[in-house]
């Protein structure tokens, strides 16, 4: 068969309906190599038409397990520990192309490669995936159906047990799924699965990271990385910054920050930030904010809507505090990280 | 007897004397009909004079379970199922009119008619509570006594246990009493027992949302509602916005949002906001900030202290970024919620 | 033996390598008295030198408790009762003199005497402890070291447990180690261990405290008390408002705030506030922001950066709402905290 978009082999956690809510894959794959594809179809004949597995038993498990027990040069153990745990709520999870979403099994494929930095933001189709994906109770027992919550919820008490709901949600704090290397995250409740946490990246307790957003290598966020916002490597994003989504409160520009910026604490952006920006503490600039572009004289040279300003660099926005207007001035020195902050992740 | 003013059976937690501490009602009742207000006074007579009712042993148990048991046409399976359980903690609470709280376990029940949308915020008489309630360690072993804690602590460290402190308050997290119908709430740490929160409302991880505060309808929340704060249908509330409460800083007005709200990130007000209304991200508008109005030929029509707004809707709120000046001009076209976010609640 | 700078004894947390990874210490001691100094460096003679202890054997607690129960003027009960339990991760840390800690037992201590407020922020060495501790997960089943977790999280999965990753961190929950009296913390994740609490003082959800940092007395933390900063008695810090650090961000000044201060909603401080103070909801002043000096008539009397208003007290910072000028007017009255909020910590 032709290669696949990716593979995994997971465990998942079904509703009293016997119906998949969230799957756990230890070791997703992109791209799996040409003899993993061929053990997969062999099993799975109607893969190579697109459609995701299901649940398997334990002779399709071992069936599978003893293929890819004879591929020698790649690593599988991860995926053979688990064909050969005899876990009766196993998935063998595989996409043959990149398409909308089917299934619960398929998004959560799809969030995992991205936290596990297997896949950039914007770079895998989600769509439609709201639609599929369950609202949960996460709770301290794992997830549960939310009709299924009071039940539950009465019984614990009953048995002398507490049980905690940590979150209502659709989608997973990332770290009960994946810690990929080389980051720190404060409190992880504020990072969803899909995120994409670059290495080098510290997440302090009022960061928040989106699916399907984050951090392109090393950067300090003590602010919100919005759905869809993409961070670029040595940057910091201030206690309480905002990068403006577009999936609520009106955004209609993709935001993104550059390398080597600095978004001061309780600031925001509504617009693209390039490489080596600066936005003061406590400054908002949407899309639309009139900015007096400055040089470095001190001289109004322009006054240009901030979203004009998306593509220059080395930029400092600021609000005179005389006179109240938003002004941007050439800096010459862009910000550096805490190494002592980040040197130990 | 007269009617109940409202009426539940729960499990109560108690400390080491022998005291309640808080209470989970399963099923509370607001107005309870005829029937079971009688069943009640029957068993326990001291009701009518006001009096809520204690722990209550088994025999009084089957005692009232035998009278509701007779109540043909109300579903009362949940008081049954609690009353057959043989659990040493049962709580009858009967609150006979709305006066001040006297107990903890009336404290927890007005807070569950709040938090299960049986009573609006403002509408119950709350007065007092701080007094009444505990200051606790809210454990993942369930609530701890303060003063019980640092035992608790060793012993489980001996025991190779772990005793997770997750919050230590006098309220406790709402989603581990009751998840109402249609809701999200990305980091439940983050509402108490005592919000208010309206069908198809989403609380993403950066939302908060005190006791006796809440929303009227579909809403997506990123921001802060205090104490006391009501938010009208509809309405968006940006990520790390401000509502100003009246329990500390200064704030005087009871802050309201009307319907088809927004207030963008970071942003905040310390006025009521009548419906339709955008305040742009990033800008906190005081009661008595001073508000440029302007027509929509953007000609000055007056200066008004920020309340002398509060009944006038769609309007927008911004801070000119040229001269700095806050204005409010007409709004043609009220915000609307993304769909897909909302639907799927 | 002279006296000893501080010592506890603890129950240590291991990974697969033997090697201690934290450290809890239920009652640890600052000046520990000469008889206890003298016990210790009876049974650990190196200690004279600056040594801390390691994990100790069974025949060594056995001798330290000898040691201990013979002196009889002091409440040893909580040191006994832990080296007569026999757990086998006991160890003892001395710390002769205050010098850069040298192990992960010992930033424990040092975090531990900050918590149970037995020293002030700025008082004690700190340095390098970043690269001492290591970045664990914090999970509700203890901290696990992150090579460790992957194989952790699928053998949870495997038994049917659910391994909930809390934190990724080199600092844990303060609360998971010691509560001090007279506190309350809405949500624990956001109160490192080194915090300084003071009585009185509660920490509202959106409140912060950093590490070596914290308040001095009664106070309403609604915002982000940075790393190093401390906050006088009797002070009000609002929702999401932030005190800006020197650990990152460019901010070099180390920030203070006074007494009796109100840092409203939203704001910031990038300088020291000084007692009385109060800074308009919405308004971030940064060290080098330019603030219009006011009388109380209303008349400018001086243009000043803020830094250099960083020892004037009772000042009102805000932001001219039609001119758009940060201004600072002197204040008659100071701002006191709800009585009945904090009357019942």
């Amino acid at each position: 068969m032709s290669n696949l978009h990716s593979f995994a082999i997971g465990i998942a956690t079904k509703n009293t309906k016997d119906e998949i809510i969230e799957a756990f894959y230890p070791a997703p794959r992109l791209s799996p190599n040409q003899e993993i594809c061929d053990a997969i179809s062999e099993v799975f004949p109607a893969v190579s038409e697109g459609a995701s597995t299901p649940v398997i038993d334990s002779d399709t498990a071992r069936a599978l397990a003893n293929k890819l027990k004879n591929i020698a040069d790649i690593d599988l153990s991860a995926e053979l520990n688990l064909l050969q745990s005899g876990h009766t709520n196993l998935v063998v999870c595989a996409i043959a192309e990149d398409c909308p979403p089917k299934s619960i099994a398929e998004v959560f494929l799809k969030l995992h490669l991205l936290s596990h930095r297997l896949v950039l933001p914007h770079s895998i189709n989600l769509d439609g995936m709201f639609g599929l994906l369950k609202n949960l109770a996460w709770t301290n027992k794992g997830p549960i159906e939310l009709d299924e919550l009071p039940a539950a919820q009465v019984a614990a008490r009953l048995n002398g047990e507490f049980l905690s709901v940590d979150s209502v949600d659709k989608f997973p704090c990332m770290t009960n799924y994946v810690v990929p290397s080389g980051i720190r995250i404060a409190d992880t409740a504020r990072v969803r699965l899909g995120a994409y946490i670059g290495a080098g990246t510290t997440v302090m307790h009022e960061g928040f990271v989106n699916f399907n957003a984050g951090t392109q290598g090393p950067a300090m966020i003590e602010g919100r990385i919005s759905a869809g916002v993409l961070v670029g490597a040595n940057s910091d994003l201030g206690g309480g910054c905002s990068t403006m989504g577009t999936l609520s409160g009106g955004g209609k520009e993709i935001i993104s920050v550059g390398e080597h910026c600095l978004i001061g604490a309780n600031a925001g952006i509504g617009f693209p930030l390039a490489d080596g920006c600066i936005v003061e503490a406590g400054l908002y600039v949407t899309a639309g904010t009139k900015v007096q572009v400055l040089d470095t004289a001190g001289n109004l040279v322009a006054t240009k809507k901030a979203l004009e300003l998306s593509k220059q660099s080395d930029l400092l926005f600021r609000r005179n505090s005389i006179n109240g207007a938003v002004e941007c001035v050439p800096l010459k020195q862009s910000i550096s990280l805490n190494e002592e902050l980040h040197a130990h992740n």
